[in-house]
């Protein structure tokens, strides 16, 4: 497929959402053909199921771990259906906004085995995968209070999804399975330090991003 | 797990519904512990995906075959996790109207290979099996015929589901798998002929579950 195919990743607040809009604004401002999208929810069924993911249910029932998991990959398939592929062959630049890595390392965390997670992704992504993979790596403490403070922004209606209540040893696991998939994966992922200011993490994610599209073809400088 | 798990399978319009309330009536009589349900939406949680399988999105946006598929076996998860396996567990029978043999035989109709369906499977079932299937088995002309005059008399609004509209060859290869799945595994699936009159599918059913059910110490007689 003739696109290149860019996912953000990192724990909550590390800046990815912050980072993309900078990164998308560049690139539309240089010209390159581009799609913009995040999972859950990165098309207009996946938004159904992000909010059955993500928002407490009337009913007061919770998802199991396998119903979780079935979700999050159902998101995934309809989201490389409907966009991800199709944009891909377009030949387009496609940025998202999490991934796989974000399901291996959250649903990994709560005590999914790695088999499980190797077969979905067999099934649902075949030989697909990202071209370049940015891990904005953090310390969750510093990322959780950088969420903090962007949700008393917001105003209380967006203060708390599921995931901001989960404890933060919950999210020391999350970092650390980041961290093993990008050892695993060097060459797909780039470890970027996310503590730094805005401009810099900028920067970082600039060199390995223009690299790319250079080498794919895109006129980037 | 001292309960006893039956399902009920068959085409549309074969009397799983029918058959499903008189064999639920005659247990309750008998003073059964009973727990009926049904898939998908077995649950509240499961409902919300059964209106996403079922119904067209105001967006027109379809499901793709595998996010259709991994969405049946989350809602198949959560029904195991929140009903099926706590029933079984109090020592309850469970009945319950579609089940993974219809994800057999409707995904693999439409393409889905086996070897998906046995991870999905495997993942989610891990080793629970239903005690008996009771396939009720009739062609599909005949059955979908029956859909017809039992919508109409519903009124237009439950007239059309995605799965009545399908062809008729569509349900004649369903209907094949699920005669396959019950040569596969003669002990757990009973095929019953399904054209007969309600009482006579009726009295066939009850040879098989209450022989079950008496083998399994319950008082039937
Ligand atoms: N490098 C940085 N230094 C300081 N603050 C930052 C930095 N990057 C982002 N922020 C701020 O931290 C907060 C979280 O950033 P952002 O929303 O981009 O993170 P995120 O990774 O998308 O989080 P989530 O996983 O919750 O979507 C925002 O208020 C943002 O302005
Ligand atoms: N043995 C039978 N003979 C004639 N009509 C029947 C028989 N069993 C059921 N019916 C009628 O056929 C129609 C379909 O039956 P039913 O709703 O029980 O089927 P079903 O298998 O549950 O269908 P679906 O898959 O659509 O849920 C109903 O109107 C029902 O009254
Ligand atoms: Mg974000
Ligand atoms: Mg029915």
């Amino acid at each position: 497929m003739p696109g290149v195919f860019i996912t953000i990743e990192g724990v909550e607040g590390s800046g990815k959402s912050t980072q993309l809009l900078r990164l998308s604004e560049r690139l539309r401002h240089l010209g390159v053909p581009l799609v913009v999208s995040k999972e859950p929810g990165g098309t207009a069924l996946g938004r159904e199921l992000r909010r059955l993911l993500l928002e407490p249910h009337p009913s007061g029932e919770a998802w199991c771990p396998e119903a979780e998991l079935l979700l999050f990959y159902a998101d995934r398939a309809q989201h490389l259906h409907a966009l991800i592929r199709p944009s891909l062959e377009a030949g387009k630049v496609v940025l998202v906004d999490r991934f796989e890595d974000s399901t291996r390392a959250y649903q990994g965390a709560s005590g999914v085995p790695d088999s499980a997670l190797d077969r979905l992704s067999e099934l649902v992504l075949r030989r697909l995968r990202p071209h370049l993979t940015v891990l904005l790596d953090m310390d969750p403490e510093t990322s959780l209070q950088r969420v903090e403070v962007r949700n008393l922004a917001y105003g209380a209606e967006f203060a708390e999804t599921r995931f901001d209540q989960a404890a933060l040893d919950f999210h020391r696991r999350v970092r650390a399975r980041f961290l093993a998939v990008a050892q695993a994966e060097p060459n797909r992922v780039a470890v970027v330090p996310a503590r730094d200011p805005v401009d810099q993490v900028e920067a970082a994610i600039w060199v390995r991003v223009s690299a790319l599209l250079r080498s794919a073809g895109f006129a980037v400088d």
